[in-house]
């Protein structure tokens, strides 16, 4: 068989199992949005069975034989031509797959959607006791799963690795120690400041509709393709990509502040401008036509969101328009106080909304807190008093209910465990690559106070969007920015906005 | 193998089809609602292989053979057990689906998905030339469906079977001849009659939202469920079943005018309480789980939109609420003159706006040019000629667009031939069950004054939706009503609202 005809016909087969998961994005899409609340449990049946046939034909042997025959030619072999990119990953998600049981993969579809469910409701209910038996039994689909795919560390490494290929918990335990001690010693140079702003500017009522208008204005101004997406309201604000042209985004919206929903959209929007940037139509179901991982992800979401979104350039295009469209709360507010008020750091409950000084002491509880659930040093039961404790510790702040606590998140009851790192690893590429792009571009500054975004987001497109999986976040990170991924970038950069701002 | 085991494995495996058949419906809705309009290519191939996926599923020839182990044996041979039934229905369906090569499905599927999108686009330009080749790709599809079932008459009657199991398009000629007739003496009549209404009252503005919300109350006043389903806008109104307890209705709103909407929704939740009825928690997948057929189905939303939603004790219960909320339009209107103007006769161009004397005249054409274009005798490129002329003598009216004429319904780009004749058997039948209902209820009248809708949705529970396809439409007429099917009792009904009203 020649190669090429090996090579069609794996990526016709891969092609064949991603729309069905596809299919089961849509579903998922559907029950964070419009599904009435009646459909819970069919809802499960259908995912877990699309779930099943999914893997099914993801796991074909005839995948396994196609790739050894292409990683004996030239095509598959070696290098990091698209082909061979897409044997290497394939290889490496093939062997993965193939390592669980479909049973399995059918019951935790299940399992994670009914769990998620549970989770709203204990959510709106700050009823911790609601959610224990999911959060019992996701843990122990986590082990399972971990086990399955065995590995040569901790149990956490197997499904780390999902989100974030080749990434490990030893390395991470390294990195975050050090970001820790930093980010110490910057909160404390805020704590004694000389000023601070106020953010009760941008905590009055903003009436909701406005917000959405401002939102998708800020989103369409950024680039993206409302032809090609949509953006609707949600619990839990995500963005998904159904399909080659089908982006969408979920956000919520707090009639009392406009930084959630605001900053939400420009998160989720930057993840969408990734979807959307990535070369899908030729590449579905490929890994060139997946992103590099949640890490890159996360980077683009989080530079677009804080590096681009609190910035005093951006602001000085879009708070005129604020202006005229919250003429109540922002009567009289000046471009500082207000640049300010958006850049105010205190510690917090909740991490969706936390500043970019404290967000990442919510990330490393989360870290811990789970990998200790997965070696089982902590049980589900004691999740509410460890969290609690932890918090005081890193954050100085009691936890006043579990809503604003444990069950604030999403991801345990979807069964994310693994996945909370790349927040924080995403925020540490967002500084190194902003550095890089600032390097190449150093008129972004004026870009960005004339309203202009395609600058930066065509770099992104072709340094990071373009490549899909083609390097790894480590290899892309280095090719990009010349040296591999550290949390110096991150530091200065916070560094540098607080001093002006607080006056250190 | 026991009966019961070999039942329980045939209930088992039609449920999973079912199952995937149902997450292609979320598709088809989320097309026809949220869908980015750039996304179509895509969801054709993910309508494509679910339903090549779910038809494979359904001709495992482990079905034949269960079926006919049953067919052997006392739980699946005869009679009208529910367990007989389902064996009866489920030979039925398996013998037609086996008939269908895999290809044929997904080709199919994957046509009618973009045949949609090219005819919400043919319709919006009022341009034919664009929806030409798809009319031709479908009727093509569609005279190659009727091959493959083949038939013992005419191809019409296996593509009608699809919809109205049993049904045969020589009845239908014979039924439909002897109706246009007696709608010719009424139409005849309402022309001489002395008086007539002002249709005026409901052709003002009415607001969106609040025709929104006056819908959705009313929806609610009928029984439908918010929590087992939902409403939200489209371009051509229906009601679709996804789950057990997910039932959701699509309608359109004309700012002008009240009446679209208004019985637009109560037509389709009608659908959704025939759907919201039948016990599909305990039977989904199973014919008992499933409408008796197209033309009962549309006899229960003929019936709320028409026999109760236009009769004079419903609106003496909700035209004082309507008159609250549309204080404008309906200022100084009385209860008789709104009445008369919800049921104005007037021949018009649009079939889901016309009213109960004109609109079976719209499926008659229909039908008759569908049968031909099957038939091969017309040919599509000749359809809006053809249309048009019989429009003319029907109706009596020139068609002056083909958005206002051969373009005006989803059907033909949905690849639904054989579908619209179930409209008609569907006015016949609401009139004859409803007959029925008033004479086991002889208070229907004061209940509907009183705005209650529960009497009657529990008749039609217990007498029509509980049975699922228990037995088939004609048989269930029979039983319900003690006489076979005539469109007897819809003449009657029409005569004695329409002489009061006009006068004659």
């Amino acid at each position: 068989m020649l190669a090429q005809t090996a090579y069609d016909e794996l990526i016709q087969k891969v092609k064949e199992a991603a729309t069905l998961s596809s299919v089961g994005g849509l579903l998922e899409w559907d029950q964070q949005s419009y599904m009435p609340s009646g459909a819970g449990k069919f809802r499960a049946d259908q995912l877990s069975l699309v779930a099943g046939l999914s893997h099914k034909k993801f796991t074909d042997p005839r995948i396994g034989e196609l790739l050894s025959e292409l990683e004996a030619t030239g095509l598959g072999a070696a290098g990091d031509t698209p082909e061979a990119a897409n044997v290497r990953e394939l290889r490496h998600q093939y062997d993965k797959a193939t390592k669980l049981p479909g049973e399995l993969v059918s019951e935790w579809a299940r399992t994670v959607s009914l769990a998620q469910d549970e989770w709203v409701g204990a959510r709106k209910h700050n009823d911790f006791k609601r959610f224990l038996p999911w959060l019992e039994k996701v843990m122990d689909l986590c082990r399972r799963k971990a086990q399955a795919y065995g590995c040569k560390s901790e149990p956490y490494d197997a499904l780390l690795d999902e989100y974030e290929p080749g990434a490990s918990a030893a390395e991470l335990v390294e990195t975050f120690a050090s970001l820790r001690q930093d980010l110490g010693v910057l909160l404390e140079k805020i704590r004694n400041a000389p000023r601070r702003p106020n953010a009760g500017v941008v905590e009055r009522p903003y009436d909701v509709q406005l917000q959405r208008v401002f939102g998708e204005s800020v989103a369409a101004a950024m680039g993206f393709d409302f032809t090609r997406g949509r953006l609707d309201t949600t619990t839990h604000p995500f963005c998904t990509g159904i399909g080659p042209n089908d982006v969408r985004i979920l956000t919520r919206y707090n009639p009392n502040r406009l930084s959630d929903s605001f900053f939400g959209i420009m998160h989720e929007a930057g993840h969408a401008l990734y979807e959307m940037g990535i070369e899908k139509e030729a590449n579905f179901g490929a890994p060139m036509g997946e992103a590099a991982s949640l890490g890159v992800h996360e980077s683009q979401s989080r530079m677009w969101e804080n590096l681009v979104g609190r910035s005093r350039p951006f602001w000085k295009y879009f708070f005129p328009q604020a202006q005229r469209l919250f003429k109540d709360a922002l009567r009289g507010v000046s471009l500082d106080a207000f640049y300010g008020a958006v850049n105010d750091v205190k510690p917090s409950h909740i991490r969706v909304e936390a500043d970019e000084g404290t967000y990442n002491l919510h990330i490393i509880l989360r870290f811990e807190l789970e990998r200790a659930l997965l070696l089982g040093d902590l049980k589900p039961a004691d999740v509410p008093g460890e969290w609690n404790a932890r918090f005081k510790k890193y954050l100085g702040l009691e936890v006043d209910k579990d809503s604003n606590g444990c069950l604030q998140d999403v991801h345990w009851s979807a069964g994310l465990v693994g996945y909370f790192p790349t927040y924080t690893l995403g925020n540490l590429y967002s500084a190194q690559l902003f550095q890089k792009a600032r390097k190449d571009m150093p008129d972004l500054d004026s870009h960005f106070e004339r309203g202009e975004f395609a600058p930066l987001r065509e770099w992104l497109r072709d340094n990071i969007h373009r490549h899909g999986r083609r390097y790894r976040s480590g290899d892309l990170c280095a090719r990009v920015t010349g040296k591999p991924l550290t949390h110096k970038p991150f530091i200065d950069y916070l560094n540098s906005k607080y001093a002006e701002i607080y006056g250190f």
